[in-house]
């Protein structure tokens, strides 16, 4: 299933949604049963209950909302955490001449950068090093503290694109903690949906790509992911409980503009195009 | 005013009181206004409208709740951003033979960090180098983004003693993210209440202490923070919309753990009080 949190045209309401695919048209699972919640962490908190009532929203042949009529959000707003991990590709870490990681290296976002996935991405003023990075991301739905490996993808409800936009000189200066730079407002496009994981045949054998402006910038495959879904689950959930709604950042692939002679960034007026298989397409302007 | 979130004996719904002085008697303002939010975040979002209500709760000479019937949460709980500044005293520059910093250095905490004012500290199994930081925290009362110095304090809605308690293995290791080391559960206690800001004196001129089983281990006063409230609203308003209920913690005075020789932390069965003049005492115990 594609779980959306939409608009529909006219109402500035958030609603719960299944998208039918990638860009089609959407059923309003809140009409089809009103008692379900209207935001995605809510929707998630109840657990097995809602995405039960999303499955019979999905076999009923409940006439959907033409697309048309209706604006994506993130499928995710407002979650109590972004997690982001840092140089988890191989070929990522070749290209900028490191050594491979012991252990996920993990930062954060704060959930006010979270846009939707074709809103814009506000290029601050403050920065002239604004960069792309495709990457994919997974969002917890079952509550849980030392996770076990062997339990993770209990813990996951599913997968979604993330754009983890990145200005390259914050984030290796104010004492080098990269959270500045990853953090301005609109620096985290989610979605299109949040594909459950039922929905995904081996979220670690995609192939993920980027274009800027049609250009293909980032070509890559998650199976060269170092610390895949399961080990972050039971890695961070050493340090911190995680709640339904937690999203995960789970590192880029090579070819990002920083790592480029001479190094390119992005400037108003590029579009940047995530795309992951099986997942889909956000499309975010810089402005 | 002293707003508190709390909890009547028996229940575990939260509330929004108002506390007549530090450990005294609790108005319930949700019984003297059903109208008002229960959860301080919306209290606060509110804005002017809440903040009458409780001047008039104040007001009335409405019977108090004994303090022994409540049990105070943290002030503030869920808030979008947990905002850290690092190395924001003098002092404690002086202490660790650092320069003085240029900008504020931001990192951020996990709001599931975040703890009631008596709450224990869990001490994870996964450090043996947990350390005590007593900071001075604010509260954002008003949304805003590119924020003037001079106009910073109207989107403050007030003060509150913070724990910034730290796992200092942690904090050094991971890619030297620091978040990690700083956001496990229970690391955040927060209270006693929320000081509305026309309750404090001088904000950047108050006593601030921590003791560990009674010794006074750190002795300071928060005229020797380098970034004050008004800076660090406007730096940080640069990079992200502030909201209300985003906390702030403000850095710490010297006399940690760490930087003692030789080192001391935190072990089971410690109890740490974190005071500031005006504002109230914290007391945590490390379970």
């Amino acid at each position: 299933m594609r779980l959306v949190q939409f608009q529909a045209k006219g109402s500035t309401e958030a609603r719960i949604g299944l998208e039918e695919r990638d860009g089609g048209d959407v059923v309003d699972l809140n009409a089809f049963d009103p008692s379900l919640p209207r935001t995605m962490r809510a929707f998630l908190e109840a657990g097995e209950a809602a995405l039960a009532a999303a499955r019979r929203a999905q076999q009923s042949g409940c006439p959907p909302l033409p697309r048309s009529e209706v604006a994506l959000l993130a499928p995710i707003t407002s979650p109590d955490k972004v997690i982001c991990v840092g140089m988890n590709y191989v070929d990522h870490c070749l290209e900028q001449n490191v050594k491979i990681p012991k252990e996920p290296i993990i930062f954060s976002k704060f959930s006010s950068s979270i846009v939707g996935p074709y809103d814009a991405i506000i290029h601050p003023g403050e920065t002239d090093e604004v960069d792309w990075e495709v990457e994919l991301a997974f969002v917890i739905g079952k509550k849980g503290k030392h996770i076990q490996e062997s339990d993770a993808i209990a813990h996951v409800a599913g997968f979604m694109v993330a754009h983890d936009v990145s200005a390259r000189d914050w984030q290796m200066r104010n004492g080098k903690q990269w959270l500045l730079g990853k953090t301005f407002d609109t620096f985290c496009p989610l979605g299109p949906a949040l594909v459950t994981k039922d929905s995904v045949s081996d979220p670690h054998n995609l192939g993920i790509r980027c274009r800027v402006n049609g250009e293909l910038v980032q070509n890559g495959s998650t199976n060269q992911m170092i610390f895949k879904t399961e080990t972050l689950v039971a890695w961070v959930s050493q340090f911190v409980t995680l709640y339904p709604g937690d999203v995960f950042l789970t590192g880029t692939p090579p070819g990002v503009g920083f790592f480029r002679k001479p190094p390119i960034f992005l400037k108003r007026g590029d579009e940047v195009q995530c795309e992951i298989d099986e997942l889909g397409t956000i499309c975010n302007k810089v402005m």
